[in-house]
This record gives structure tokens, C-alpha cells and sequence, in this order.
């Protein structure tokens, strides 16, 4: 294969960088400083993407569309809603131009960032950690009789793709119910699944709720408050996927009226959300800032990643986390 | 078998009282409501436990030694040091006395427990849940930069019992190198295993040390100013055993001096801390009051555990959870 050009838009650290310039050679890297500031936000247009074969990072929808000498584009994040439009999707489609996430680099994270909020949860670890009374004590007793555990308890997964499949298999010691809500499921799960048609009887019965949905146009507001109130009294809600998937006043109301035990949320809408916005008050709404995806040496994992596909690409194989 | 009395000081709720005299009749139970305050606290002696044939709670070492009719005595804990000392176990040997206690009743929560504490310091919880920054912020990037993943790290389980046991079968997903210093290894554990004499090496790579040992001669202050050196720099120290088994002083000094990255203590000594106590006030101490084994319908739990084991006592089969 002729030397290929690799564009580079993803801020990264000089090991990470060093690891991808070394895995590319000898061909061609192409590193823009105007890249985006984080994994989540979209870069403006850069000369070089022009003149290159692969793009990494996130480049915006203009960019792409323009590079047309562009033939894969790994988006380094597991999002890449931006992307994921009829119109983008036929102008990929019509110039042969793949398309990949890095949904396998957050998915690990991701998968242990719910599954914190679950057992936190269970332990009432921000009840525990500020209550000091002795054994026995008023303050002690509400938190040691309000503790429960996991195990043989009942879940349902909104979404299911790599952090939920990851999920699963952490799950597995503790002898849940799990049934994941899947649009088209391929019977290749590694869990029960059932369409949104049927969830209603699902969360009905489920202790805890999980939100990794993408977002797109069929996920927008999917958990209404419809569907809030199909679930159990005393259940609790957790959304790792995008904040807009959420009718978030009817989050607010069913929160205030007790009948969600608690919400634990890495993503709302907007992000940050605003002073005064009605979720900052709401009992028991405990909120990580969209960080769920994070970890030591990010950048290195992403590019391992990024590099794993490379090879694959030169080798003219089928590549990993494709999405278009 | 005659007709036997169970005397109980253990304080129950109504269903867990109504499950436990249903399930021991047609034999009879005798309840004390001079009991113990919670499953922690030692009860007085009363003189219906003179009469018994068998004693559930936390009766005082002074009137089971007296009760000479009582031939088995369940303790409503895990840990049971007030009667592990020579002299009681000499009498216990001598009448022919049967001490179990509920270890396989806390170990699950105690387990989700340590585990919570894992996950939350890895997902840097503490931090992540008081930060609202934008993606790309100062606030963001620490948190999102300094959170981990527990997939591939290392783990040493001081002491292994019901607790570590469970505790390993949870972390099976995460890949991890688990280590258990047990003083007589069985051969039987789930994980490979050190003795106190080759302990250093396995600190020394550590990402995580847990502190599950109980409360007895050999345990006190086992975790050492040395044994804390020998932890590699950055690690996190968890106890869920007994405050007891450490050196509080060397450990304020390692948080402070930043060698132990955080501590999770469930247990101190005393409980709680008084006023102005260093560990308090040293940085990434996270604490809660005794609290690990807590979970709903904790009575219930202890009463089913302990009807099992009245079965097999009944049909004189041996016991579980014993311990004498």
C-alpha cells in the first residue's frame, strides 16, 4: 500500500503522541494544534485534513464532507452523534468513506464509572461518608438499616453496545435479573433483551435502571415521564449515555414526589447544567460531570486503539467499533 | 431430640421475631428485651439464659460462662472477640460448648462494601460528585484525568475469610492479581495466598491493600508504620476488619505525606473518633461508622442463618460458621 496520510486533530499528550507517530511510520502523520479541546468537543477546519487519507480525532461534519480524499474517519470518542445524520450518512455511503468510534477505549470506564453508582448507592456511600454516630445511634441506624446489596437484585439496561455488554459481564457474581432494551436485538446479547415495545413490564419489576443510550433521533427524550412512572416505587434511575435522552422535569418531578429513589447522572442537558437548574436541588440527584469515559493514560489508550484499526486498515481487514 | 429453649437477646424487628418462632417451634424461645443495643454492642446477663439449651446474640462472656446448660451459642456477628481468648475458649472446649457465629450473614454486604469503596476511589467519586465543570475545564480535566479503571490492577486481602472470599469472586471480572495473606493457608482458597513472613513483596506492587482481619492477639496493629512503607507509593489502603489491626499514628503520617494516594476506613478505634482525632482531618481519609455488614432486613438474614444451622443442630449435624 501507498504511503498513507494520517490527520490528527485529538489533543494529545507527548507520550501518546510519540506511541502514534511511531506505530504510523513510515507513513505520514499530520498533527494540527487547532485540534478540539476535549474528546467531547468539535474541532474547526484545518488545511491538512485535505490532503489526508485517515482523520482521528473530531473533526467537524464541514471538514469531512470537504476532505473528500478522506477514507476512514475514527472519531475518538464512543459518541459521535454529529456524524450521525441521513445527509452524512449517504455522503459517506457515496464516497466509500468508513466510519469508526472509540466506544472499546471508554467502554471499561464507562462500565465501572455505573457500576460505582450502583454500589455507592446500595452502601449509601454519600449518606455513610458524612454520618459519624455510634452503633447504635439514630444517624448510624439510618444509614446501616437503609444499606442493601446488589446481589439478586433486578436491572434494566437501556441501549446495549460495548459498555453495556462490559456491564453484564461485571454483574455476573452477583446472581441479578438483567434484561437489556435493545432496538434490534441480534440474539447475540449476552444477556436477555427485549424491544421498547416490551419494556414497560420490565421496568416495572427492575430495582435499578440504566441509561447508555446513544443520542440520536429515536433515543431523544426516550425516558418520559411515561416511563419514569412505569418504574417501580423506590427504584433508582442512572444515566451514562447523553443527558438528552431524559425528559429532565419529569426526572425532577418524580425525584421530588419519591417515587425514583434516587438518580445518579454523568449527563444531563445542557452540560454543565446552568445555576438554578431544578436537577441541582432535587433529593437524592447525585451528578459526576461527564466523566464517566475517563482514565490514567486516556490518550495512549485511545491511541492503541487508533493503531490496532491502522494495522488492520493497511492489511485491508474489517475494522473494529465501525459505525458506518 | 427433647423439646429445647433458644434464649434470644438479639434485638429483632417484629418479622424477624415472628420468623424466628416459627421456625424454631414446636421447640421454645426464650427473648430477653434487656439485649444488646445493635449486633456490636455485648448484652447483660439474664437469668432465663440459665435455663437454655441454646443462646442467639451477643450474651456477656461473664453469663455464658455461667449458663452451663447452654451447649451452643450463636453470636449475632461476624467478628466475636470478646470470647476468642484462651481462657473462654479453654471452657468452651471443656463443656463441650459450640460457638458459631454469622459471618456468611455479613459477608455479601460486607464484601459490596470494600468493593463500593474500590469503585468509588478508582471513579474518584468524592471529587467527581462535588465538580461542575465544562468538558475541557480545570475542574473537568482533574478529575477526568486522575480516574481509573480496577480492570488489570493488583489487589493483597489482608486475612480471608467469608468476607474475602466473596470479595474475590466479585473482582473475577477485573482481570486483576489478587493476593490474600492468610497465617495457615488452607490450600482451599480462591486465590493465591502469602503468609505474614512473605507478605512485603506483594505490598511492595499493590494498587490496593484490604484490611479484612478481625480483632484478636495476633491482629493488633498488624498494619504496621513498615508494612505502610512497604505499600508502593500511590496505593490505597481499605479496612472493613477492625480498627484495631493498625497503626492510626503511621497512618495520618503516610496520607499526609502523600505515600498512600487515600484510605477507606469502615472501622476505627475507638468508634467513632473522638473530636479533633488526626485521622479526621487527614487528607483522602474516607470513612463510615461501622456500617459494611448493614443491609435490609438484616434481621431476617440473621434469623434464617441461624435456623439452618438450628436444623442441623437438631438433626446434629455439624454446624456452619463455627468457630469454637
Amino acid at each position: 500500500m501507498a504511503d498513507l496520510r494520517v490527520f490528527c486533530d485529538a489533543q494529545l499528550d507527548e507520550g501518546a503522541l510519540k506511541l502514534l507517530h511511531e506505530g504510523i511510520a513510515p507513513h505520514e502523520l499530520v498533527v494540527t494544534t487547532q485540534g478540539a479541546k476535549s474528546v467531547l468537543a468539535q474541532g474547526p477546519l484545518d488545511g491538512a485534513m485535505l490532503e489526508s487519507d485517515i482523520a482521528l480525532g473530531q473533526p467537524s461534519v464541514e471538514s469531512v464532507l470537504k476532505a473528500k480524499r478522506v477514507r476512514w474517519l475514527q472519531v475518538t470518542s464512543a459518541g459521535f452523534t454529529r456524524y450521525d445524520t441521513p445527509e452524512f450518512r449517504a455522503a459517506a455511503k457515496a464516497r466509500g468513506l468508513i466510519v469508526t468510534n472509540s466506544s472499546a477505549v471508554y467502554a471499561e470506564a464507562c462500565a465501572e464509572h455505573v457500576f460505582a453508582f450502583m454500589l455507592a448507592q446500595a452502601r449509601r456511600l454519600p449518606l455513610a461518608l458524612k454520618a459519624r454516630g455510634v452503633a447504635g445511634s439514630a444517624a448510624w441506624m439510618e444509614v446501616r438499616k437503609t444499606s442493601s446489596c446488589l446481589r439478586g437484585q433486578e436491572v434494566v439496561i437501556l441501549g446495549f453496545g460495548s459498555i453495556a455488554a462490559r456491564l453484564v459481564e461485571m454483574l455476573a457474581p452477583f446472581e441479578m435479573k438483567i434484561t437489556a432494551m435493545r432496538r434490534h436485538p441480534s440474539g447475540r446479547e449476552n444477556v436477555a433483551t427485549v424491544t421498547p415495545e416490551n419494556l414497560a413490564a420490565a421496568l416495572s419489576t427492575a430495582d435499578h435502571v440504566v441509561d447508555i443510550l446513544p443520542d440520536n433521533a429515536d433515543s431523544i427524550r426516550f425516558v418520559t415521564k411515561d416511563r419514569l412512572g412505569q418504574m417501580k416505587r423506590g427504584a433508582i434511575f442512572y444515566n451514562i449515555g447523553r443527558g438528552t435522552t431524559v425528559d429532565q422535569s419529569a426526572l425532577v418531578e418524580s425525584l421530588h414526589a419519591g417515587h425514583l429513589a434516587a438518580a445518579w447522572l454523568d449527563v444531563t442537558d445542557p452540560e454543565p447544567l446552568p445555576e438554578g437548574h431544578p436537577l441541582l436541588n432535587a433529593p437524592n440527584c447525585f451528578m459526576t460531570p461527564h466523566v464517566a469515559g475517563g482514565h490514567l493514560n486516556e490518550g495512549e489508550t485511545l491511541v492503541r486503539h487508533f493503531l490496532e484499526n491502522f494495522q488492520r486498515f493497511v492489511r485491508n481487514e474489517p475494522l473494529d467499533n465501525r459505525v458506518m
